[in-house]
Order: C-alpha cells, then structure tokens, then sequence
C-alpha cells in the first residue's frame, strides 16, 4: 500500500483561479493544482505533488549521469568569498550573488554556480593522470539574486541544478566528456519526455571553446533561439553568424555630399530621401574600456549589445553620453560616417562587406554623402556579427530564410577549457613525470526548471498532463461518491498498489463528482479510472487523461492493462 | 554493472595521517577514508563515498517517515525575515543565525529550523478539520552560525536534516502524531544500527509540552545524559529532577551567629570552619528581567544557569555585576543569607528542603550564622531543580545512584502546542463549524549528524566499519595485484553486481596488495573479497571487516554467501 496515496489525506488544495500575479502558463497550473507554493519572490516551496515531479526528474538525471561514469557529491551551498575572489567572479557577478557575513565578519556567498570549489576538491583529491578523467556530479540549490525572478519555478532565485564538471588531461579527453554529456542530456530530455533542440552558444565570458545549449520551445520561454525550416540548423541567437561576402564596388559613382537638415536619425533620413532605412548606414557610438568605437550596421538594423559585449570581453562595454562630445570635433552627433573617422576605431557587422555602398553621415551638422563604399571611401577595423537577428536572415548552413522562436533553456555543455584549472593551478602529474595542466567541461541542467517547462510543453485547456515518467502517479483513481464507488476506488488502488503502479485516490468524502473530475484533469495525471455509475458490476471507466479517449474495463482488466 | 565501482575510476585518496585539525575519531577517519573534505570552517563538501552513505541514511529516513503518512515536501533554506520577526526567532537566535539583504535591500535569514514556514503552508493549505491530521517533513539544508564548528560534519554551520511537522486539531491527535513519530523513529535507528537512547528532554524557550532526545552514546558527543544503572531510566542531565522531601527540623538548636573574617567562599568558610561544604549553604544572586533574586542550593554543588534559564523563560537571566549591589545595604557580598532577605525573591533547589539546616551568611561583613533550618528561619519562594545534575545523584524513579554519559543528539522529537499556530492565527474549521486552533508537533532528525554518529559508534581502530544498510557497498572486491588477479576480481565484482549485490572493486594498478588491505580496511565496507594468491584455482578469500574472520571460498559459492 506504500503506492497508494489517498487524496482524503493528501496536502493539496487545488484553486479554480489563476493567481492574480501569474503570467506564465506553469506558473497558473502548477499553483492552481497544489504543486508549489510561493515563499517570497522567486523562492518557492514544493507541495507533496510537486516533490514528487521534481524527484522523479532528479531520479532519471542521476541514473543518466551515473551510467556516462558521474560521481555523485555534494558540495555546500553557503560558500566561502575567496575562490571566487581569486576566479574574479566575485565581483562579476555584481547583484546577481547574495553575500553575507558571518559571525566573525568573514565573507560568504551563497553558490551561483560551483566551477571553483570543484576545481579545488580535484586539486585535492587527484595528483596523477591515472586519477582522471573524472566526472563529478550533483544536483543541488543554487542562488542568484535575479532582478526580475518570474514566471514561478522558471526563474527563480533559489532553484535546483544538476551541476556536473569533467576533469581531463589532454583536449581530446574534454572532447570525450563533452560528448559523453551530450548524449546523456539527449537520453535525459527524451526520457523526461521533453521537446528540445540542441542549439549552438557563445562560449561567451566563461572563456572556453565550444558551448551547446538545450532548448525546450515555450511561449513562456525567455530565450530566442533561430532554427531553420531547410536544414538542421539551430542556434541561440547570439551565436548565429553571418559570412562576409564581398561584393564587386567598382560601378559606384563617387561619393556626394548630401544637404540633410533635422536628419539626425535614420528614420528621418530615410524620410527625407525617400529611400528605404536598410540603404543607411548606422553607426553607433560605444566606449569600450572608456575609448570611444564606431559600430557601423545597416540602418535598417539593431545593434545587439550584448552580443558586442560577449565579442569584446573582458572588456567593458558602454554607451556614449553628451559628455563623451565634448572637444572631440570629429564626432558629430547625428551625422558620423565611418570615412574620415581616423581616430576611432570602426567595428561593423558583415553585412557591411567590401564593396558595399551607403548613405552615411558626412561628419558636419545637417550633411550626409551617397555613394559611401566599403573598402574605397572606409575601411573597417573588425567584422564583428553584432546585429539582432531578425526572422528571415539567411541561415548560415543552407541560406534558407530563419525562423525565431522562444525557448526556456533546460541544459548546457560547455568546453570550459583551463580558465579556472589556470587560476587553481590545478596539475596533476603526466605520463612523462611533468605536471599537466587540467582541462575541464562545465555542463548543467535546471531540475526545478525542468518541472515548469514540462508543465509548459505539456499542458492543455484542462490543466497540467504529465510525460509518464514524471507524473506524481501513474494513475489517478476518482471515486464518483456513493460508499459502494469509494469501495470499489479503494479496491482497486489497493490492486494496483500491490502490482507496482503509483496510484492517487480521490476518496474525499462531500465533494461532488464533478469537482473530483476536474480536479483530476487539473493534476493531471496520465490515466485516470473512474469508479461511477456501473460500479455495482465492478465495472470501470479508464480514460487518458490525453487524448480523452474512454474505455469500460472491469477492474481485473484495469489493472492488468495499467500495469502491464 | 551499474552497481559496480571501481577504486581506480573513483575519487577518493585515502590518507595515512590524522588532519591535524581534526579531535574526533569521526572526523579523523571520514576525512582520512576521503568521505568528505572540508571546504570552509564548519561547511563540508561530502564526495563520493560520503554521499552514498548520507543517501543511504536519507533513504531509511523517508522510507520510514512515509510508513507513518508522512508526505515529503521541500521549502526554501533562503527565508523572509518576516515570519521569523513574527515569532520572534529573528532576535531570539542572534548570532546562530545568518542573514542577509538581497538587491533591494530586503531582509533574509538562511533557515536553521522551519516551523513559521511550515505554519504558513498548512494555513495556506488547510481550511477544515478534514484536512487534518497532516504530518509534512522534509530532508533539507539548514544552517546555523555555531560559535565553534567542530567534530567534523557532527557539528556543522551548514547541516542536513530531516524535519517534521505535525498538525491535529486535539490534543489527543499530537499524542498519536507524536507516538507515530517516535515508533518511527525507533525503527530509523534500528535499521540504521545505531545504538541509541530515548531520554527525556526539557521543553525549554519552545515552550510545548513533551519533548524526547534520541541519544547516541559515543565519547565525542556534546551532550550529557543521565543513566540508570538500575532502572530504565534515561534523561537529559537538564530534565533530571529531584523530588522535594521535607524532614524534620524539629531537633535543630537555635540559629547562631559565627565569627567567619574572610571567607566569602565556600572553599574558604567550609576550610575556615572545618565542615564539608555541603554543610553549607550557597546563595548565588542573579537578575532576572533585571530584578535581583537569590538562588540558593548545597554549599557542594553548582547553580546550572542553563536549567534556571530554562524554567524562568522567557525572562531574561543575568550574573549580577558589582554596580548591582549600590544602594543595597540588605546584600553583603559573599556573606548573603535568606534570613531576613525580605526583599529578595527566593528561589532554592529541592534539595534545600523544609527542615534541613544549613551553615549560611549572616548578612554582615565576615559573619555568617549556623543552624538556620528551612521553613523555621527563612522561606522559600520557589522551589526549582537547578543544580548541575552530578554522578552518583539518585535516580528519581528507583533512588539508584546515577550515571553520566557522553551521547551525540540524532534526534529530537516534540509537543510544541498551539505556540506556532497562536503566532500565525492557524485556525481550521472544526466539526461544529467553529474555528479550532491547531496544534502542532516538530520533530527532527540530524542526517549528516547520524554518518558522523555511525562512524564514532562502528569504528574500530582500523578504520571505519559501516553497518550494511548504510555502507557505501555490500562488498569490497580486492585484487591483489597481478593480471590474473585483477582479472577474477573484476568477473566476480560483474557476477555480484548482476545479483544485485553493490560492489566496490579495487582494480588499482600499481598499488600494493598491502596498501589496498589496508585501504579497504579503512573505508569499512562489511565484507572484503580478495582474488589474491589462490586465483588461478578460482579461490577468493571472504572476510568480515568486523571480526576480521576469513574464508576460503569458490567465487560461486561466495557470490551465493553475498546475495543470498
């Protein structure tokens, strides 16, 4: 009977209303059936159904990581402020860590992410080449201050990670594990039932060289990603690329100055001229490390900046104000053009490719020029793909015109590389009898959030409707009310109890059938067995909770078909 | 071969040495057997071999705790600080506790402890006397600022635990809720193989009614506990009580004033006088919420501030300073005594009887008086039991001199009332329509305490020694070292992992057979398996790391003795 839970005694309150701050579609339903419960903002408790779920999702992420060879540990969330200090992202990571003190004044922090206490247990741990690789795992709280934390257990700021690092000797060793994780996070996402799409990433200020993210599509989901409709490709939309292409300029006439009062953006210079804003030439102003930089983009584009930050660092990158004008009359606001800009850094996308003409500003108050070509009137100091990527650019495998869709980011590997084995100097001895620097993968996947975005992928008008393997029960027993149907509910949970289903029971006395069947739907449950009206011939009614299809059984026929 | 682990692919590097900063044998031998590693002082980083064996203890716990209905959720460690404002825990635990602003400023504590939480969630949740009774628990981390981490994980500043609560509408309901606890808990113990008593415990600041401490003696433990040699009686040296047995005084000559020039000891006036300080009588002064009282016990024994602490809660109690005694020509320091202290509460222990007769201060510079009889000469105000319980006082239940133990605390099982539910208003509609306040009951289990309890129980001098249910594997395969060692100890480690059996197989190359026995010996798996110097005859050797006896076997036969 350990399997059967009976609703009568079960914690769970179920809400026919939307919570009034609910916006997203896991946060209604999984409030609304009795799975979590908010604490503060972004800190949430996780009812018995809830637990349940988030357990049975831990479960197959342990089995995975167990069969690929992961270890499994535990290391502490409250952590101390020096290795973080030493790996510099202490300070990076700004707002986004909680700090505290303890009693004796030293600093802590609460664990973001657990690259650097890693990397010192196997400093400890491992002296020699024989004792790697290794892959060391945990699933485990982490907490970041998020400004926004939303749409209920998505974005929180107490969350559940399975975190994993691997620790090789040589890049091919890292290429290993990195594959090994690969494939146990597709194995993972199909068994949890998941739609998902394996996208690149930019490897981004973590450093390292290749990084891939696992995309669940939702409505609710905070990321975009590009996918093409032609081919297999599919990538965050940082990371998409864009090829230059030069082009043959020579039949471009000379420049020519143009007489443009009041045109200090592009959408009053296009009006002006009459010309559509993608024959413009954008250039934006940023400082990067306190210099001021160009960034020229056609004017019919957005320039992404956090893909220009993600180019650019280490270094930091910033907006121009009215101060950074002052005694620099090459800069005229509202009227650059990258010629005759020679002492300022031009940066531009690729779509700027040689041989390419523009209408550009002429560097003078109300002038721009015509016939601005790349390569004869300027020249760019970068190519750097900084624009926003917009539905219908060319992919970058086939040219098939992209789709954009948004996703929730479920999992991501990443070649980590020696950045922090470098910073712990973290060697073990070689074949040869010489230190070998360590290299390591880094590679995570949000168990809490991996809940709402099954709920998300999942659910119907009705309510939530669980992937089997991660449902609270395999099925849902409804009693229709009458002592003889509770009877013949409890019966037959007990039944399918003692043959191994995990079986909920709606046994709750004064509660009409029609709230337990709704109820029912809202939990969801995969099968759902009802004890109703030909309960009296021990007749009962199975439905997938699905597809809605019904089906008469008699109970010796519900069980075996429920647990085979 | 999913329960298969082989030495040389896991992480763990024993150690020859002690750490140096390592007092307990917990400590010395889970560090040394590479179980957990310290990562800052008070915090753990359990690896490998730990985190099976708290898994293990985590599995009994829930399995346990979900026979008696319990139902498993998960609330947040990070905590608003107002519900603990609300109960007054925020300022009541100072410095324990760790607490931290977020981003806008806003007030957090890390949770050592959730009963406001818990409160909340069954309010939120509950709303008729049909939804009790409900017993919720949770396997967590908590975390508590302690002045002196110490003993390894025994006493951690972050820990885990099991905590749960219960909730009835009666007091007979808390009853059972409690009983079911303690049969639980009893059964916990049991299969864990942890030798433990049951001794009473005080109530204490958390007010409530009944409380128990499961005690696990062991000499590195922190708490003290009394023992009847003669009985089954068993308590917590602060819930010892001494019955209050009035004589007769009839017999004692008149009080008489003695000439005593310094001695306002009783070292000094029992030596000045040439009587045992029992004899006399000690009147310690203390202020409580900052009123002056005496507490008088036998000139022998010691005031335990703890207990007074305890039964005059909350008030505040204090050691009186010498700005106390300004103004107050009735106090004499050194030379108090309760004749004529009419000013003065009264507070004595029950050894301080009516009828006895005590040597005391005569209330004058280097005088005190003999023959001042109890109930004759002065009156006590209130009797309280306050001493520090010694070896050798008499059981209460059958008078037989008792003994003192060192125990370690595993777990704590309490009646704590309506204290929560008066706090956070948790009323639920009662069978007659009006509302009833609920009343609750928190119950807690060390789990990472219950490894470091384990290991100083189980260990011998040779290492660790786990009992089966929570070792880290059934069996630890050794080879001894050549090819064809390492070859039948890898088939029989495969036989006993298909038959279900959890093996830890030491495949190590290049490590002596010494080392790896000694290795095995340290890491305590109950039964050793070495494929050594009979493997070309398919022999192995079966030992018992307990009684260390040994046995020749075939590998069928010891794959038989293994999983049978």
């Amino acid at each position: 009977m350990a399997q059967v839970q009976r609703m009568s005694r079960l914690m769970v309150k179920t809400l026919r209303d939307d919570p009034a701050d609910a916006e997203t579609l896991n946060h209604k339903l999984l409030v609304r059936a009795g799975y979590v419960r908010r604490t503060a903002a972004g800190i949430w408790t996780w009812l018995p159904l809830g637990k349940k779920v988030y357990e049975n999702i831990a479960r197959v992420v342990r089995e995975e990581m167990d069969a690929i060879g992961g270890q499994e540990v535990l290391l502490p969330a409250l952590l101390p402020k020096e290795p973080y200090e030493a790996s510099g992202r202490y300070e990076e990571y700004g707002d986004l860590l909680f700090r505290l003190k303890d009693r004796k004044g030293a600093d802590y922090l609460l664990g973001p992410t657990h690259e650097e206490i890693f990397t010192q247990v196997v400093k400890d741990q491992c002296s020699s080449y024989k004792d790697l690789p290794v892959i060391l795992y945990q699933i485990q709280t982490k907490y970041r201050d998020e400004a926004r934390p939303r749409a209920g257990v998505l974005r929180g700021r107490e969350f559940q990670m399975k975190d994993s690092y691997s620790f090789d000797t040589t890049d091919e060793g890292l290429a290993e594990s990195y594959a090994l994780h690969r494939g146990a996070y597709q194995r993972i996402f199909e068994r949890l039932g998941l739609d998902y799409r394996i996208v690149s990433a930019v490897a981004g200020a973590m450093g390292g060289s290749k990084s891939e993210e696992f995309l669940a599509p939702a409505p609710a989901g905070e990321d975009t990603f590009v996918d093409c409709p032609a081919c297999d490709y599919a990538a965050n939309t940082e990371a998409v690329t864009f090829a230059l292409a030069p082009v043959d300029g020579s039949a471009h006439g000379p420049a020519e100055e143009l007489d443009t009062p009041d045109t200090p953006t592009i959408e009053t210079l296009a009006e002006h001229l009459g010309v559509p804003a993608s024959a413009t030439l954008k250039n934006l102003l940023v400082k990067v490390d306190g210099e001021i930089v160009a960034v020229g983009v056609p004017g019919d584009r957005e320039v992404d900046l956090g893909k220009l930050g993600e180019h650019l660092a280490p270094a930091e990158v910033e907006l121009v104000t009215a101060e950074d004008f002052e005694g620099r009359d090459d800069l005229v606001r509202g009227y650059v053009g990258p010629q005759g800009l020679d002492k300022v850094r031009y940066i531009a996308d690729p779509r700027v490719a040689p041989g390419t003409a523009w209408i550009t500003g002429a560097n003078k108050q109300d002038k721009h020029v015509k016939n601005v070509v790349c390569g004869r009137d300027f020249e760019v100091d970068d190519y750097l793909d900084v624009v926003v990527v917009e539905a219908g650019d060319p992919c970058p495998n086939c040219g098939t015109g992209l789709k954009l869709d948004r996703a929730i980011e479920i999992g991501h590997i990443f070649q980590l590389g020696r950045k922090y084995a470098d910073t712990f100097q973290l060697d073990v001895l070689g074949k040869e009898g010489k230190p070998v620097r360590v290299t390591m993968g880094s590679y995570g996947i949000g168990v809490s959030r991996a809940v709402a975005a099954l709920a998300e992928q999942t659910a119907d008008d009705k309510g939530l409707c669980w992937p089997k393997e991660v449902a609270p029960a395999d099925v849902h027993v409804v009693a229709a009310g009458k002592a003889l149907q509770t009877e013949l509910a409890l019966d037959v949970a007990e039944k399918l109890g003692a043959a191994g289903a995990r079986v909920l029971v709606d046994d709750r006395a004064g509660v009409s059938p029609g709230v337990k069947f709704t109820d029912a739907e809202l939990i969801g449950v995969p099968q759902i067995l009802v004890a109703g009206r030909r309960s009296a011939e021990g007749i009962v009614e199975l439905k997938d909770r699905r597809t809605g299809e019904r089906e008469e059984l008699s109970v010796e026929e519900a069980v075996a078909r429920l647990t085979a």
